[in-house]
């Protein structure tokens, strides 16, 4: 081909390319690599926030903003770097802080995305849940399913503060958000010890008589108590010579689940506890979908690929899509967990890989 | 016809019968109803034996008959008077009082029978399923689900009596009985006061991370204090002005699940804990299927059809399948139950009716 | 122990064992083997009804015994003689042959129980099921679902006889019969080439918008053109290199499924259709549960344990839980199967054995 | 407050809100309501793609851009006009034209990604999936689901066009994406009349005994006959008063489902084709997650939200989520569609709205 033909073919690429983009059109052959790449590139980065960051900015707020400044609720959310501008933690997750000054109250709504609290320290505040009221406390794990109406009250004078998690991004992105006011009354002020949620699903193994499964968990809290009870159990039963009570050689974990089902508690999100005994280095892990981790006691270092994170109570980081991970406890460590990984499962799109020794 | 006529037909057609029997062959019109009836018409009978019969009995047993006399278990099982002969409580259900003396032990066996035990008062025995030592006392229900292997052990100097619930007729009418013997000497001799089944998966809504769903529950043993707790629940809650938490005014019940699925305990048998308050008679119910009912605690009356059962503690009584139950609380009473309505549900079977007010 | 002694324990035992029988117990240790065996033991026999022999007797019989008397349906059983005096032909399966005459119409009625027609030969009737008439022809399956309205009529001056297949012993035995007439005239005298149901439901992996799930298939007929070319290319398939496409070498099969689920055809029964190539000899294979086979066309031998039977077109036989079965082709032979296997993948109890060459 | 006092508190507000960007935190009461409107706001458009102008382009790129230039397909994406510079469709779904020059080939690859190619005109392409060669002619669907290999060649001197359907935005936005190059070589130069998969499953609830399901269809050709035929007899049963076999007066319609399971042909993306009756105007019905449509043939009216967009063979359309969709035929019309509703309802987001008469 001549340079003349060559450019009168180039003349007729372009025009031709013109038209593709004034028709709405794009052709596969001139789109960067990221459409389908070889592995996973997420534009979500590994991040890690401070407590002691994060806390007195919580607190700051809590005396600068106002209930009811242009929203209901007083939430700080975990903006990934790698999604600049958005208020997502990942593409699926969204994490914050939520902040409730004495006395506060914030009033009910709903909506079809899925909520759950995940307290590391404080109480004083109970949320109610479709007129149910629930205690929250340290170590506890509340849900709030998706379309329940849910609200909140501070019963005493201390402020709480508490992490809050959500699908909002993935319902976002799937264009499938409905959200509905309450009414701004609160349903109850009672203070209960336990929820009835709990009286009635919070028993080992038995379900009252009569009521049908839920796509999401009845069961409104996962208290502290259990939890620990259930981890200390399965270190205990490795060191009596049951490694298959444990995840890995000093790792520990259980998943709170719906007892309706034996599923996730949530439909769309995941959620779980792991704890390392001292010393404990977990085997790296790189999984499809992704996670926050926010450390409930205890200090340690988390590897989110290439990067290291010294990790202390209340630090919150996350796992983007098929980073690898390995956790290294200092002394021993809590760690509350919450991933997307129910989406992938439904999907078919799960996949983990586990190193090796 | 003329009568000569008719006499050649009669012969021609006896003729045929006789052929229809020599070649194995029977015709639908000369059967009774019974093949297809308008409703279920059970043989079995509604039957009560008392706890005051049976125990002084099986207490006479451990003294007469050692044990390994021509069997590994000195149970004794109900027989419906309606299936003379047969060791059956139903045509699906295995009911037995079994009697463990001082120090004495029940070498291991497994088989594709489904298997409970249910404690109605008691205490000594550990029961090894699957290496697994389970301690019984007073309320508990203990599980061996299909093919694990299990054996039992009396670790103190006082004899102990349970009731075995299996799924015997059911298997051998569907002749899918297996059944292997394991070792003579007993698994483990320990005698610890939660198994490791119960360590593992005994926290409220909380499982170990990284095991698998099973078809029966993992739960080795369903402690009284639980089920206890998860009924009064039920009933104070109903006082609060929550009727949805009993299965009808002044009946509250618990189905013991499997934590894996929520589903029943065990794949072909549903077992579950009644408790009346005072004064309740609940509504009259018809089911498919059969079950098998225990006072664990209290009096009262149970009327099956036509038949009316003065009931107190240890009592079993047995309810044929769309056989009418009404319940009657004496004072405060709680009953076990166990029944086949799991194979129902999963063949397209069931089918249940609610008298109303 | 002296003799006195002795006769004295006996003495206490006979007494012991008395008072059992009285109040309606029975000890484990005196109960025959087979109550848990350790493989299973049917009662039902290996057995052989030929087609040469059965077709006269239901020939005879249409002659001899008018529609009406005693019964609706003019259908005779197939009674295994380990069975004796009852009209099954396994423990779970019913197996009869049914004649319809000229112009006869058998009226509607439905039924817990589930049936399904397979036609060795003959067409001419019509199945109304719920209102939707079936055609029955030559290689033909139709169902009839639990608690579907089905009648028949024979809409030509020649008779028609097919096998009827029903699940009663099963649900005899679980007490879970329920029967109500329906009309006494006809849903419909339509006579239609194809039914709604296959109008519907017909075409391969289409499934109508807006059509529920079902437990039993919606597609009333599987239609032997259909069947025949589904075994023609699985054989063909396996002559280009694919041996996948068969069961094991010359045995090509289907099964009837339910298009809503893909499970089987039919919730209790499982139904398909076996293809030997000539000289084939099938690997033995053992099944919990029991089946019924007919040859639709050709010749060999089925050997069912230790009994040989030579079969042609028509015959029937019957294999018994965990017996072994081996097929020998001698044509091409084609056969009609079914049996219980889903009533044991439900329950947990299903297991296959299948021998090595 | 004094103005100064409250330019002061702006200070200590403006310093919080510059700390919170600094440590990657933003408050939830400064975000737009769009992170949680009281209904789904898709930035994706209504839009409309013309047949007429889409393929000139296409033959076009056929001649100017050689096959393997960057890209091993020649495909050009629909680019909604609400998703500028992304090659989406929907914000789940990619939708090209597909051409594929005379002679030419397309080699194997593989990925996580699911998809499926619709013929409106032509054929002369096979498409091998995973080794079976699968003709592509018009009106055929035609799968190629998650991990299978999957390759096309020309077979003839005719240039040849079809829709490629993917979930390429849904697993993008999940970071899932895998992908792995096959062979440069054919896998096979078979041009078969049907391929393996239509051999073993295109027969009508017949499954070939032995085969696993599947999450995606293992039938790889859904025929233009057999979906023609189906549409056909839902129209002429609704002319017979069965009103129940479409879906609203004068609107068949079928979806392509697995026979396997009965669910849909991929576990992502729901695909259907509809046919309108002369004259039909379907009701207003919104849901949530979008689709694409595609008409087969015919003319008629397709309204979207408050967009009007004359349709006619070839045309394809963008329905966003939930935008009210109204459908009018012309003449007769038939329309393929594509959606993510598996997506919805496998994470409990999914909800439809049927507007009344």
């Amino acid at each position: 081909m001549t340079i003349t033909q060559h450019g009168h073919e180039q003349k007729k690429l372009n025009k031709l390319y013109a038209e593709f983009d004034t028709m709405g059109l794009i052709p596969l052959w001139t789109i960067r690599d990221n459409l389908m790449p070889m592995s996973p590139r997420p534009q979500a980065l590994p991040h890690l926030w401070r407590w002691a960051d994060v806390l007195p900015l919580a607190e700051r707020s809590g005396k600068l903003v106002p209930a009811g400044r242009g929203c209901t609720r007083r939430a700080i959310a975990l903006s990934n770097p790698g999604l600049p501008g958005l208020p997502y933690a990942t593409p699926t997750l969204w994490a914050a802080v939520h902040y409730l000054a004495p006395r506060e109250t914030a009033p009910a709504h709903r909506h079809s995305q899925t909520a759950f609290r995940f307290v590391v320290e404080g109480e004083s505040v109970w949320t109610n849940v479709d007129g149910d009221a629930v205690a929250m406390r340290r170590g506890d794990l509340l849900l709030a399913p998706s379309w329940t109406y849910h609200e909140h009250h501070n019963a005493t004078d201390r402020p709480m503060i508490w992490l809050d998690g959500l699908d909002i991004p993935l319902v976002n992105g799937l264009d499938a958000d409905f959200f509905e006011f309450g009414l701004d009354t609160l349903s109850t002020c009672e203070t209960p010890e336990r929820s009835r949620g709990e009286r009635l699903w919070g028993h080992p193994g038995l379900r009252p008589i009569g009521q049908a499964d839920r796509p999401s968990s009845p069961l409104t809290a996962y208290r502290w108590e259990h939890t620990d009870a259930a981890l200390r159990a399965q270190l205990e039963m490795e060191t009596e010579d049951v490694p298959s009570a444990v995840i890995e050689p000093g790792h520990a974990g259980v998943r709170f689940s719906n007892p309706t089902t034996g599923k996730d508690s949530l439909v769309t999100i995941r959620t779980e506890m792991h704890r390392l005994r001292e010393g404990t280095r977990t085997a790296p892990v790189k999984t499809v979908g992704s996670a926050v981790w926010q450390v409930f006691e205890g200090t340690g270092v988390a590897t989110v690929g290439d990067r290291r994170f010294e990790i202390s109570k209340g630090d919150l980081f996350v796992v983007p899509s098929w980073y690898e991970l390995v956790l290294e406890a200092g002394g021993d460590i809590d760690l509350f967990r919450f991933s997307d990984e129910p989406v992938y499962e439904a999907l078919g799109l799960a996949d983990t890989y586990r190193g090796g020794a």
